[in-house]
């Protein structure tokens, strides 16, 4: 590689932050470089960045996508260093927010239909060729740059940590209970699972008033669920009982699980015309039973992270309904112990690393 | 069994039809009864009735639900001979039709929202228990008895014989065109598998403004698919090259294969946010990838039939826009033979019986 190309020097800013540098996954310092403010790019100092699962994937190339040296982080939160001389919405100071995408094509219908999410050139926040073929650095990390269309505006009601998850786990189950019509009040929705998706999941659910059904494989989570996230019931998928007892009262489920489960119980929860929507990705194939689903007209979808028009909106939301996910703020050196814990899903509900105050050249 | 009991007792009003006797599936003449006109029923004397695959597996019991003796036939039209005294759509001389049911609870909410066929109590056409504990009997038969509610007027603009497959072939390719949107001009709609459900999608699709393209497995339809059903264009879906140039350009498909068949291939057909919505009912569960529905926000739905509301604006939908089946008239003694033919999918595209010149008791 010649010496030009290497990350710390291919671009004029220096920056600093933690990668993984192989399929172990290990996370350490790394030392890189970012773009000159464009005209139109906003730069931020970042404070905070959500520890999402996807990142653990990534760090370890199990999706085979993964170009190292990788900069996780894709719910990075800070404060405005600079903006280029084209940017309307965004001034020095402003709390931000950078989300799992930080480019697109801004011309094909999905991008018209704010839907930037679906475009086929979407670019990652992370591991991605950039607009200059360079590689995208995420949220890991001391600064951030993106394209103003591709930053959100993080109100001052909601704390800059707790803001940082709503970037992917908030939009990725925000999105599908909008759009698949789960938000009317009054609706009886369910959550299959209770990590950083589904706990969140449950929040929005009953900030939009619905009624909220947890169901897990863990009764050990039947308290939590119900005294601390506001869930209305609860059922334990492996009880038979409980399940019958719930078919066919759901007008939609969330389904957040990234393991390989079975379809059959949920669509049997489900109303006529219910709409299940998976917003986990198991690897393999899942099995689909096709008579439970013509005989109530029940939909079994997917959707993932959502537009930026949304995103803002979601945030907005979240300020105003205070809802929150539940997090654990740590230091940029417990990274990889953070990560060993979120495989068990050993954590209520999110990591979000405190990069302001933590991570630092001499942190190595 | 108490000689009261015997189907040709049980009713005052006698009947002559078409029974399979047990598993074999043969179907010979059989005398039964039928009720009294009820103060809220229609009797019709049937003149042609569809042959519907469902008939075929339900002749053989290989869903495991049939009652026999066994007279199938829900694609019924005839011509009203009596009505009761609280009738108050039909009288003497109309032109009617009874499709897969013939009673629900008429007080749920899916009675309520018009879709009775979603009413957990709703009654099938043959081969179940009706309100009075006695079996339902299809219209391989001279004549028929249905609450008014269930009958449905067959226009002037619509040939009998053409009318019959629409009462079940017809609504359950009409109705979820109708519930996913599918109906709205200009749109590419995909149809899979080329027999009596999917060549009723052509038609209906191409009535609606919709520009279709049928993909199937045999080359040899494409001609029939363009020339005879006015399908737009024609993939042969195990050509990959076909295949992969039309993904995602499709943005719904109604997919008729009751087979085991891949779905993946046909969810890349899709455009971001389409829909795939199966109307055949595999009796395995088919494999469900995740991935590809998170990354367009798609949906795999199912659909059964439609309501009595919705079957009635078929119809009236069909005679406006001349959308007919494209059928074989037999005599009611080739019914057997029918079957085996049925089973191979040698028929374009739809057998319907002639109950009103061929069934009589001397056809014996």
């Amino acid at each position: 590689m010649a010496a030009q190309q290497l990350p710390e020097f291919e671009h004029p800013r220096k920056a600093f932050g933690w990668a993984a540098r192989d399929t172990s996954g290990l996370l350490s310092p790394f030392n890189f470089s970012r773009r000159e403010t464009g005209e139109k790019d906003v730069a931020f100092k970042v404070v905070y960045c959500g520890v999402c699962h996807s990142d653990l994937h990534m760090i370890k190339n199990e999706w085979g996508s993964s170009i190292y040296p990788l900069v996780p982080g894709h719910e990075i939160v800070g404060v405005v260093t600079e903006v280029g001389s084209k940017v309307e919405n965004f001034k020095v100071g402003d709390k931000v927010g950078v989300g799992c995408m930080v480019g697109s094509c801004r011309s094909c219908e999905s991008c018209s239909d704010h839907l930037e999410n679906q475009c086929s050139k979407m670019i990652l926040t992370y591991s991605a060729p950039y607009l200059d073929a360079t590689i995208t650095y995420g949220g890991y990390s001391d600064s951030m740059v993106a394209d103003e269309h591709f930053v959100v505006h993080i109100p001052d009601a909601l704390p800059l940590d707790a803001a940082a998850p709503l970037l992917c786990a908030g939009i990725t189950v925000y999105s599908p209970l909008r759009y698949f019509g789960l938000h009317n009040p009054g609706l009886h929705v369910g959550v299959v699972g209770l990590g950083g998706l589904g706990h969140m999941a449950v929040k929005f659910a009953k900030a939009f008033g619905a009624k909220v059904t947890v169901i897990s494989t863990s009764p050990n989570k039947k308290n939590e669920a119900i005294q601390n996230l506001g869930a209305d019931s609860f059922i334990v998928s492996r009880e038979q009982d409980e399940m019958q007892a719930a078919m066919g009262t759901l007008d939609g489920i969330i389904d957040t699980v990234s393991a390989e489960h079975p379809l059959l119980p949920l669509i049997g929860l489900l109303k006529p015309n219910g709409k299940l929507v998976l917003v986990g990705a198991p690897e393999r194939p899942l099995q689909l039973p096709v008579f439970p689903l013509l005989q109530g007209r029940k939909i079994v979808a997917g959707s993932g992270i959502g537009g930026m028009k949304e995103t803002q909106e979601m945030i907005d939301f979240a300020a105003k309904h205070d809802v929150k996910p539940d997090i654990e703020v740590i230091p940029m050196d417990y990274v990889n112990t953070a990560m060993e814990r979120l495989l068990k899903a050993d954590v209520k509900y999110r990591f979000v690393i405190d990069i302001g105050n933590t991570l630092n050249p001499t942190s190595n």
